[in-house]
């Protein structure tokens, strides 16, 4: 089988939500696919604000499949497959692309720290090795802040160049745009697709050859998102970039995740959204109530979320 | 069915044995684990020094089961549970419980950070809750050097005051004398068991109430933390201590799991023990001769091992 299109655009780490007992609730998460592929959103299934890494191997299988047996399109979908051992990254890598999806996003194995890029290499290969399927496009994931590893340009070369296919980009959520500069301005002409981590990002990385972004508030801003995504070059990107800026320092104003699961319950009307799984907590009603009196301020709507969530 | 005794004393975070491919090895891991309790030495097998986070869910029960099949005492094991998912926490927890292990060490999820005290102490009550068995006894690990999320006082007292049984004690490899007798002045009068992460802290440790040391070089050197953990009211004490601290300068001189893996490679005769997972990378060849050649030169030796490993 061939591979998918490669993607691009905008793609968001899709939240998960939990039921009261803290299970993953796949009818909702269907649902809020669904509205995102409505508003021309890529689904970066199991990424950090995903909670994924609250999630069993099998609670991540569970949802993909879930999406599949739904019939949402796997050439839209770029899953999280990057855990710390070895053997999870595989399985989980292994599945989506048996699945059809599109890429996958691969964080580097996170608990050991002051590794070496020779180790990273070593388990980059060995996952693509195992895998051994033609299909595998793998997105480095880059994400400093959190996972404390990190991609090197050197390893970003050195991998690319013994697996110059399964090698497909990487998303970089460094927040640093020198860092995305420098990963672009090396990597972007020999195809290797790169997705800043934000959408504060998305215009100056347009204008450096970024293949998109891959943020957090495009679970609730997809459209607007996309929107610069497809006028980045118009004489309007400037103010659109400043306007995508003020929602999500909004949204994220106290904790991103759940930031953004409050702002889709309270436009889906639907509270069970809210819930987190531990070690995250909810907003607090004071919290909560200034950020949706902010967003309601901006005049911010969720166009088709609740048609979708019904 | 009530709860084995309370551990003490010197535990090891085994080292893993993988075979070429990468697989854990159990033949020498049972073999390992053996040789450890003929020298006094307890089992805190899946630790950081163990590469767990390496491992996978399945391939951590395995090897438990492969311990007990071997006839292996479940109450001289502390096997670490502690995953970045509540599910995998919650699966591994129940198993050692119900395997009779006298407690299992557990980190708190480490993926997220700057979380709440409030967020953790929701995940730690959800272990508890779910595994649901009063045999259960938590000693919490605090790491941050390597989990960046650690354990406060705060969070340590909260714990105990909901869970007395549950929340057993803790392992505190912070390397900070000071956070670690701040500890054992708050919990250990009330029973709840520090271990300091190293033997370095031994004997300051037991001066202050420690139940003992949970240390990397315990692997190697068991015989002689555990003759200071014997005698620490001895004249000869704080030679001791000076002896063990210099054998573990030595093994641990460029990077402490494939040094101890070289160390056990080379006294057992059986080089297959150097391997192990990536992220981690063995030692150079040059690296090695100078472990080997310094622990010569000090006398080392590790008694028995070629007989157990045989």
């Amino acid at each position: 089988m061939d591979q998918p299109p490669r993607l691009r655009g905008v793609l968001a780490p899709v939240v998960t939500p939990f039921t009261h007992d803290l299970c993953p609730d796949p009818e909702r998460f269907i649902a809020h696919c669904r509205w995102l592929l409505s508003q021309n959103c890529g689904l970066a299934v199991f990424g950090t604000n995903s909670e994924a890494n609250s999630l069993s191997v099998e609670e991540r299988i569970a949802l993909l499949e879930a999406l599949l047996a739904a019939g949402l399109d796997p050439a839209r979908m770029m899953p999280g497959t990057g855990c710390c051992a070895l053997t999870d990254s595989v399985r989980l890598t292994e599945h989506a692309v048996k699945a059809g999806c599109a890429g996958v996003l691969m964080l580097p194995p996170f608990y050991y720290k002051d590794v070496t890029d020779d180790g990273l290499y070593r388990h980059f290969a060995e996952v693509v090795e195992r895998v051994g399927d033609a299909r595998l496009r793998i997105y480095l994931y880059h994400i400093p802040p959190v996972a404390v590893v990190g991609i090197t340009p050197t390893l970003v070369e050195r991998l690319m160049k013994r697996y110059p296919t399964a090698i497909a980009g990487m998303k970089d959520s460094s927040g640093d745009w020198s860092n995305t500069k420098t990963m672009l301005d090396a990597f972007a002409a020999s195809g290797f697709d790169v997705f800043p981590g934000s959408e504060s990002f998305l215009l100056a990385g347009m204008r450096h050859g970024a293949a998109g972004c891959i943020s957090a508030t495009a679970n609730v801003n997809p459209g607007a998102i996309d929107r610069l995504y497809r006028e980045w070059r118009g004489a309007d990107a400037d103010r659109q970039q400043e306007a995508l800026n003020v929602v999500r320092k909004t949204v994220g104003q106290y904790v991103m995740i759940p930031g953004l699961k409050q702002v889709i319950a309270h436009y889906a009307h639907d509270p069970a959204w809210v819930t987190v799984r531990p070690p995250l907590t909810e907003l607090t009603a004071a919290q909560a109530q200034q950020v949706l009196a902010e967003l309601q301020q901006l005049g911010f709507t969720m166009p088709g979320l609740e048609r979708v969530a019904a």
